[in-house]
């Protein structure tokens, strides 16, 4: 049987995650997030905290992007910074994924990872502003900074990182198979969408 | 009962008018793209041709941009480029369309202009390169250029006519509340999918 790749990449708070969470149960297949990050973890020797929060970031242009190696692996870098570092990794656990079966990822660039495989179908979730900022406070808590701060930081960087590695535009339409606004559309409604899809395509 | 207004905004070749037609024929809707077109015509005191040809182009840097007022109607352009007099005569027709009741429109930048319609639902529809080829020679026929030039070029006009008027991105996912891959899902399944969410939202 042909397998199936979703790949879900998303704007903060607008509910990707879920997305791609029930379109996994839906379909029976596994999903991969912090999953993902923890496997990548393991491969690299990077504590898994580290990898989710530099994964999806712009390289750091600091003087210390070369300086934390990690633990128990010395040498493997090969004079790469961090995040390239990561990005390798990264890449090759993707491809290693869609690979050994039927999965939905989410993040990590894996839209262009995986651009070229025919099997793939990507997907990406967005929403406006006050659906995001609403959806995090009650999803996340407050903090010290606005909501609109916070995505709007958050989107920065996964746009910096996405545009460095990819050299395509982050939220191009033309990136993906279907675009969702979950805003208008509803988390749930869009994941339906997503499995009708591919279940017409089997 | 809500209204719905669904707009269509299409790359040439990828099925979006087809698209269009189909949901506005499912849904039981008024359809409007030549219909659109021969109405700002008549309003504006071009000709059909000449509206339709230049609807969706960039506004002319040419000596010639403001020589061709419309015959019958002197004095009426204000001082303004045609491309800017049609483009103000487009949003007031797009405008009154949408008030009047539910219906599609396809192209003319009627995402912009009604993007802030509480009624509207904003669709995006495009498709990779090789199928929207295969497309506009089996629906267009041959002609001198290839058709990867044709589309490059059609592509150029509206994307620099929409970042004219708009001051938007031409194809960002976040202008829209769906985005379709044609190629990938089909101008049939395409349309079912809008149709489906117009229907769930009732």
């Amino acid at each position: 049987m042909k397998k199936t790749i979703i790949t879900i990449s998303r704007q903060f708070g607008s509910g990707g995650r879920t997305v791609g969470r029930l379109v996994a149960e839906k379909l029976g297949i596994p999903f991969y997030d912090k999953e993902l990050v923890e496997q990548v973890a393991l491969e690299s020797g990077f504590a898994p905290q580290f990898v989710e929060e530099h994964g999806e970031h712009a390289p750091s242009k600091s003087l210390f992007a070369y300086a934390f190696a990690p633990q128990g692996v010395p040498g493997v870098m090969n004079g790469m910074s961090t995040a390239d570092f990561l990005w390798n990794i990264q890449c090759s656990t993707i491809l290693q994924l869609a690979d050994a079966g039927s999965c939905v990822i989410v993040g990590r660039n894996a839209d262009y990872i995986l651009k070229d495989n025919p099997d793939a179908f990507h997907v990406y979730i967005h929403a406006d502003i006050p659906y995001r900022a609403d959806r995090i406070v009650r999803l996340y808590g407050e903090s010290e900074k606005s909501p609109e701060t916070r995505l709007n930081e958050k989107d920065k960087r996964r746009m910096r990182n996405y545009q460095h590695y990819t050299g395509r535009t982050w939220g191009a339409a033309e990136n993906y198979d279907i675009c969702l606004n979950t805003g208008k559309i509803g988390v749930e409604d869009a994941a339906q969408i997503i499995v009708n899809i591919i279940n017409a395509a089997k």
